[in-house]
């Protein structure tokens, strides 16, 4: 089969004569379809490395996929041969207190995909565990399966932020987690959506997924425009989906007394956030890793049509031009959205 | 100004020369335009009382009321003549432990218009506490704001159930309350919502408001059909708005392991349920009573035209004909839905 | 080794001459010390049955131990011989959607012991899962290491009623599930227990472990002496441990607005509750079914000399006196609080 | 009679001739019997001013005070002379949409005493709102029930933080707050309370309290010893009562994966967080603003002997040497915890 291998920054090639993996008993073989461009992909492409992680041998990157089932290892129930699946790419070990504490997105030892050493999904052929690959129905694409994880992570974020029907919600940064969180939650009852977002063109995407106003938080005042907008009362949450400094004294500023803060974009070691205002507001801040238990419902979302999803796809490149997928993705010079390799 | 007054069961009347209440220094008057009736004014009606509640002397029902400033007390602040606003019915002390706790909602003290001795809103004029009169944006009409009463039901009892983005809700009994938690639910991200309701009118419009399904629990077995619709998972929450003996053993056997169940229809004082399965399952069962600060997000949502509910008006009267309205709503062979009075 | 089984109803035999079970590369071998006589091992003798559970082969029973782990399998990390532990008695499958939602005490694969068709621990010798031993600091004794057992069941109910340091707590029914709720009530920061229970010598036990004030309900009316003893603003939350359907009644009827009600002991498949005052009340209910992550929380507090447990042991029997052991549990004439067997 | 004033900083002096304050038919007058010094009233006294709360013209200070009523408004209900009392400072509005909701610690138009323009409990009687008076039964002292300030800000903190029994919790900061946190957490049911102080004297206070281990963290790695107290699981929840820099990224460090942090203590406008860490354990961070419906807890367990409270007073000063009472409290030579004047 085909594999996309990244030997160190800068140098990432496609191998065509890569053998087909195996099937176990325990686990199952999907053809790979469609798999998004993720930023941790392209961190890894010009560094070789995020934090501890580090590309040693030659390693796949991707763990945005979706694909086609065409083997099932014998002891594997409720999976068919042909099943269209999502593939969540943390297999925890179910094993350590944080997984039977339902915490299973903080395992100590989750092998992820594409995170090394564990090999990732730009390549035709995977082996997974039947637990984590989760079942397309007929109208959810192959493009919408692979976009169910970034779709997951802000289902996650929403939950935390407790986002209820008529909500005003801030979300700071549109990229492709920003227009995640948008999504999700204009579908968790947001009645007002704010955007912070410097970039024009993402702007008007954010406008299209439903975010009422957007704002360039490097033009204008964002606290004052939250205070015109929201008549004082500035927002019910916050959805901090760019990890900049700036953002994320945003995102606790904007928020009204007893309101809600959630990072979601991952920033630096260590940033300065108001502390007496975030007592004085009484405000809260929770952390997002990933995501855990939340595919499900987010393939539910996409059947019954609630999410966009695939219109924040802009370039959609054939695995032979992955680097071509990954300069796109990466360059500053092209508006582009959402970058999806396929097979 | 006319109002229409109950003497005793059965025997209402329009008085068209009772005199227009004054507005003090606290208080806001307020010319109404249109008032809902709801099942408890059928109930006044036909038996004179409620419980406690008695009529025993001639007294003006209603509590689902919009209309338009007319004159604002000197002390009042952020209310203008001209606004057009929805009228929420309780006023609480705002001093015992229940309204310094945040639940005014449970307030003994509650001075809640329609309910005797207070004095309901099927009249031309009434004067109101200012904090509970609610601004209606211009693109909110005075029906939609006096609906915004059993949403604001629905909108509590969504917050209660919890809905996530994705969740499956089962909607036990499809009458205005019943659309009011469909509505809801669907605004607060449920993927699939299942609509359990004897009459099959009822069942078809609870499809135009974004149910998926509609059962008859009458002639089909609910659980079963659950069983097939969820592929044996069952229903992430339920939202019993009937108060029928059946439906609310129903909304407990048909939710998941951890499943979360809404008692929003009043029903007997005593009803049985299914004790051994609440624990075997780890059910959870929330009562709702009226609502508390949902009026604010329920008037974002119209504004933000998230919930149709003027669609599930289907009779309006004059208040002149106020019999006739309240005889339609309670007749049994007439296809009705909400009815709206219009002064 | 020496096992306990029960053929038949009423048929319970000590046999000395089983084979010592094996301990596989990823189990653990444990000498079992002490075993607590729980309510369903009387079940059991009585009927042969609980629900679907049925003896139908020569069945040994027993949940509630603690002992010392002999031989530790090859891949077991964390473990060592000489290891001193509770034994959690259900080993989930961590496998489905419940185990992986944090749920696994909800898991419908779970192996429990005792519990047809799964040996229990009424036995010299057990093998067991690795996860779910949990080791006994040195000052943790044997016997307070098998009451792990039901104060677990009761930390699963303070948690889910939230009992917040101040409050005034119900507690109906003082078997050793109802003095376990009153120990854990306590420690959870109960500043007054109420405890209902008809039998005097159980009532007066109540009052060593904490609770303020026994009532016995059977000759008081325990709705007015609740509103005298809280001055009329009732309990903050009752946790149910009888299964009796008058105290079920009485468990939501003593809570205050807003309270929580939470559902322990195992009654009847149907039981009648009042609805309209759930509603009125806004109150919420919680079935509670075993423990999840309870054992690791119960035994450091045990260790911190947080919990008396072992004050309600009433009688101690050898293992070869077992049917004396089930008989005076269940002999309603002894005044016995738990009673314990010993290898 | 006589109260003290502040008329500019480190200018503070008693006056014997204010005229004593009337009563109207809402309020109450109270015999003030003893106050509390608090670190806020060492702030005015130094700088004259607390952020925008500036001491313009001469202001009496002290907000933690318990007294006798003496006289008692016409209207007012549930409240008798000769009723001991604690003295909730704050009186909300309690027309606002935050005192609608349950929130009003975070009103806008709160009068709280001692915070200028209010004037504070300095003096010998004050008139007061009766909803925020909280009657002490007869075991309960005056110290105590002044007391019940810096208790229910801890109350408030342990209820955000979601102390569990069976919880290893970190106080970071061994002042009256961090004492207040370190009762408040052992009355939840912390397991183990380890507290960071780089003060000796106030570490072995600590201890009696109910603190199992002092760490001086100027000296000490913390993370390093909470990693050997927890066996490397890390602390549940810390409750962070410094405003300390260090401390704050302490109380984010040593929590556990899923874990929450409660920031108490009032620091600098802008604090560096470490913000990454918070993402990857998914942590919680609550802020904490005074309290709210919290006294009443707190007095029952002052009622029930739940609470040492009085243990930490070290000195007691007549107002008249009310000087030499906010010296010693400010004074970093003396060994001192909480300072109290009497009446």
């Amino acid at each position: 089969m085909k594999a996309a291998f990244l030997k160190a920054p800068g140098d990432l090639y496609v191998d065509g004569g890569v053998p087909t993996p195996g099937c176990t008993n325990d686990t199952v073989l999907v053809n790979v379809k469609e798999i998004g461009v993720c930023g941790s992909d392209l961190h890894y492409y010009a560094d070789g490395r995020i934090g501890d992680h580090i590309v040693t041998e030659p390693h796949i990157l991707g763990h945005e996929a979706a694909g086609v089932i065409v083997e099932v290892g014998r002891n594997v129930r409720g999976l068919r041969r042909g099943d269209r699946v999502a593939i969540e790419p943390g297999v925890p070990c179910m094993s350590c207190a944080l997984c039977r504490e339902g915490r299973y997105n903080l395992c100590e030892s989750v092998q992820f995909s594409g995170a090394p050493p564990y090999p990732g999904m730009f390549r035709e052929y995977l082996t997974h565990d039947p637990r984590f690959l989760h079942v397309l129905p007929e109208n959810v694409s192959f493009t919408q399966g692979a976009l169910a994880e970034p779709l997951a992570v802000a289902h996650n974020a929403v939950l935390k932020a407790g986002v209820r029907p008529g909500d005003t919600v801030l979300v700071t940064g549109a990229g492709p987690i920003g227009f995640s969180c948008i999504e999700m939650a204009r579908v968790a009852g947001a009645a007002r959506i704010i955007v912070s977002e410097p970039l024009a063109f993402r702007r008007s995407v954010a406008l299209t997924l439903g975010a009422d106003v957007g704002v360039d938080p490097s033009s204008e005042n964002l606290l004052e425009r939250v205070r015109e907008i929201t008549g004082g009362r500035l927002c019910d949450c916050a959805l901090e989906a760019s990890g900049a400094e700036s953002a994320i004294v945003d995102a606790i500023r904007c928020i009204t007394k007893g309101g809600r803060t959630v990072f979601v974009g991952m920033g630096k070691a260590s940033l300065p956030v108001p502390h007496a205002e975030i007592l004085k507001k009484e405000a809260v801040i929770f952390g997002v890793y990933r995501y855990i238990n939340d595919f499900r419902p987010v393939i539910d979302l996409l059947a019954g049509g609630r999410l966009k999803a695939e219109s924040w796809v802009s370039h959609r490149f054939p695995l032979d031009a992955i680097v071509k997928a990954i300069v796109t993705a990466g360059d500053p010079n092209i508006d582009k959205l959402k970058v999806v390799v396929t097979t």
